[in-house]
């Protein structure tokens, strides 16, 4: 068992430091948020701090790092209101991952990296074209975080596209059939696998499995 | 292919909405939050929306929901101003699951789901001993989200205990090795399975795999 504390971790070589603080977490929900630029340029990032804030409204959160190290996605929200999150997929995780470079303003995402920007209703920003899962949003509120200059975004979904066969009667998106990938930190991707479904817990006995798919 | 636009959203079956709202976000960080009220009776509860918001200094947040769904958790780390945040592993999952029944003030989730509560150094709530990566955080700020009266409450890290085949040499957590679950929407668990860790990506060709293990 390994043990630090206060000081240990204050005094951390730096890279050191942001592998295991993003670890320690545990494993993230990651996604590309696509985006517009005010002369209408595409531009596509890769993001693991989305948090689900509600679900009526239907409002999802993004932590954005501070305006000096990342600028272009947060910008690109405020000028027009909208946004699009694409979920991943392990056929396209090396192109994904390659969003996290720092490209210049006015460069696109889509086209460095090789992803297709998809353009669908009347919604004026790109989604990814390879994703199956994917949802545009209004944004709500931007929260600045005063302890470290990050922010708080927030926006309402507005638009859902999902592949049919990844729907479950009651709701539930069967993540491992659309192998949707999570990450952890930094640099790490994984599949997963569905251990199971909890009922609704009361007190009393621990609730039970909920078994999927006729099992 | 199914598309779902706002006001088809927001005419959903309420708990249909939340089962598909919840998944659409991805993967999730699951963990149990340990806590002690002003009578120094112990507290746990299970949360899916760990974020993390800066590795310098180390901050940790996490989503409350409304103060009347959930207010033990929140009003035990107002009143101590310290928590812990525990990782989840398979063998006790179904117990994890059970600590989001709602049980009346006063009573100890510990004792009623059969997790044990471990008190380490000088912090004075409990760690869950059964896990494996465990950290203790001192209370920053809570941030209210107005828009639907959840909280953002932001922790810095003081404390750290891992067991010690999961770090690597850089810091990176081996969240498989540590078999760490996530979650989906409000009920699923999921193992994981590493595809690979990425270099640093810079403008210019794709980042490559980082070969774990000497692979």
């Amino acid at each position: 068992m390994i043990i630090f504390n206060s000081s240990q971790i204050e005094k951390w070589e730096r890279f050191y430091r942001a592998n295991l603080i993003n670890s320690l977490t545990g494993f993230k929900s990651v996604n590309l948020i696509g985006t517009k630029d005010i002369h209408g340029k595409t531009n596509l990032g890769i993001f693991s701090s989305i948090v689900h804030i509600g679900s009526n409204p239907a409002l999802i959160g993004y932590i954005n790092r501070p305006l000096e190290a990342a600028h272009h996605t947060i910008a690109n929200i405020e000028t027009t209101g909208v946004y699009t999150i694409n979920h991943i997929h392990p056929n396209f995780v090396q192109q994904a991952h390659q969003t996290s470079a720092k490209y210049d303003l006015g460069i696109s995402e889509f086209e460095e990296v090789g992803l297709t920007p998809e353009f669908i209703s009347n919604i004026e920003v790109p989604f990814v074209k390879e994703s199956k899962i994917k949802y545009a949003l209004s944004l709500q509120e931007i929260i600045p975080i005063k302890l470290n200059n990050t922010f708080l975004v927030i926006g309402k979904v507005i638009y859902i596209q999902i592949e049919q066969d990844i729907i479950s009667d009651d709701g539930f998106l069967n993540l491992d059939k659309s192998n949707t990938i999570c990450s952890n930190g930094i640099d790490g991707y994984y599949t997963t696998e569905l251990i199971d479904r909890y009922q609704y817990a009361k007190p009393g006995n621990l609730a039970q499995k909920i078994f999927q798919n006729g099992e």
